[in-house]
């Protein structure tokens, strides 16, 4: 499975199932967009089209524009080996219940073959009995039990956010920008370090003892930059012009 | 430690900067809630506390009862020990970069000692560099680069879960690696700084330009312990006292 296939972004889609409120629909595919996801399919929606779901969706109009509108769940799933219901956790079902995480990795498993659904209920009743048999698998955000009520587009954000993650995980982040220092350079910044600070009688020149490795450790903590290094270096310089003009006999 | 500690949670706040919309303060509570998240600070509101906060919070409303206002970003994090800026990614900074699943462990981790925070910016602006360089990371969801937009109260969902995930993940917590600095003490150091630097004619007071800033993002991507502060403010000192027996009149 090549992770940054965007064909497999392209067969994961969306389905929400009878929503209520049209900004729902909006906000959810505005979430989907973020994460790279873009096909929706709307199971008999209240309201859609409809202009607060185009505000919400702010620039994520073209999921919008795209979506598919079935008049039942089943419609929507027809093409796809794998739908995964997105449900609080219950009680009255008996079928595997999947974390976001392994959810995402089946998806993405799958979608290297044929199309594969999230689908999302009701904001108030959640999934029916009828909608959760067509789904081969459940899936519950591990929310606080004292609070679970994510709204529908959050959830939709927390699913969307896992497959990407997981589908961007191999190869990991990569190297910041940084322009840095050598390790010669950061070698001489802290010679002249430890001269500066024997300069200010701030260390003993020749036992240095465990001042310069604390600041050693310090410093490679932070992967130092070119230009930091050179910053360092002219603070100590200053600092140094300072003692001397301080013990220079005062004729100068 | 046990995993399902619920004070890791309570030391972990989020800080909002700038929030426009009192909408987004009220839905990012309700995100929060739903990953057991209570801990909410705003800093510099718009407009709070507000109806449409309340009707977003849903269920959420204690959190929102709860809420800290704070008239600045350093007010908020005063007794915190490390504070990640949730921001899209930045070129202009050099920082490291952490991913969500990295920031929650991170969060979590020190949170066993002191209060933590994850700080989002405003709407549209997002975090200031002022902001930026009161935090100790940078956090970057991962997001679509055609279309990189999380609401604020979506990318509060984002972390939010993450830390929860990794809290229940988790089998138990490495020791922090040191005893990091609070959030008061750091600031007190790069006053410190300031003064010397202008002591040493390295810059000018009132003035301190692009300077100050360089050198918060290098002491911030190292998260400076308290020992390590102490070593950097003798350093400081004695450069002080050199420029001023330099500067001295000659009868002393």
């Amino acid at each position: 499975m090549t992770q940054s296939n965007p064909q497999l972004l392209a067969n994961i889609r969306v389905v929400l199932a009878r929503t209520s409120h049209p900004g729902n629909i909006g906000a959810a595919a505005r979430a989907m967009k973020t994460m790279g996801l873009s096909q929706l399919v709307l199971v008999e929606p209240a309201v859609f089209p409809n202009s607060q779901a185009d505000a919400m969706a702010s620039g994520a109009i073209d999921v919008l524009a795209d979506a598919r509108v079935c008049s039942t769940l089943a419609e929507a799933l027809a093409d796809t080996t794998l739908a995964l219901g997105v449900s609080a956790r219950r009680r009255d079902i008996v079928a595997e219940i999947l974390m976001p995480q392994q959810a995402a990795v089946r998806l993405l498993t799958e979608a290297q073959a044929a199309p594969v659904a999230l689908v999302f209920g009701n904001e108030t009743s959640g999934l029916s009995n009828e909608e959760l048999s067509l789904c081969q698998g459940l899936v519950t955000i591990a929310a606080n039990p004292q609070y679970s009520s994510l709204n529908l587009a959050a959830a939709v954000q927390v699913l969307s956010y896992e497959v990407r993650r997981v589908w961007l995980d191999q190869p990991g982040w990569p190297d910041r920008e940084l322009d840095a220092a050598s390790g010669a350079e950061i070698e001489r910044f802290y010679g002249h370090l430890e001269t500066a600070l024997a300069d200010l009688d701030f260390l003993h020149p020749g036992s240095p003892g465990k001042l310069m490795l604390k600041l050693r450790r310090l410093f490679s903590r932070t992967r130092l930059s070119r230009e930091e290094v050179n910053i360092l270096r002219g603070i100590l310089s200053a600092a140094q012009q300072a003692k001397k003009a301080g013990t220079r006999p005062s004729n100068s």
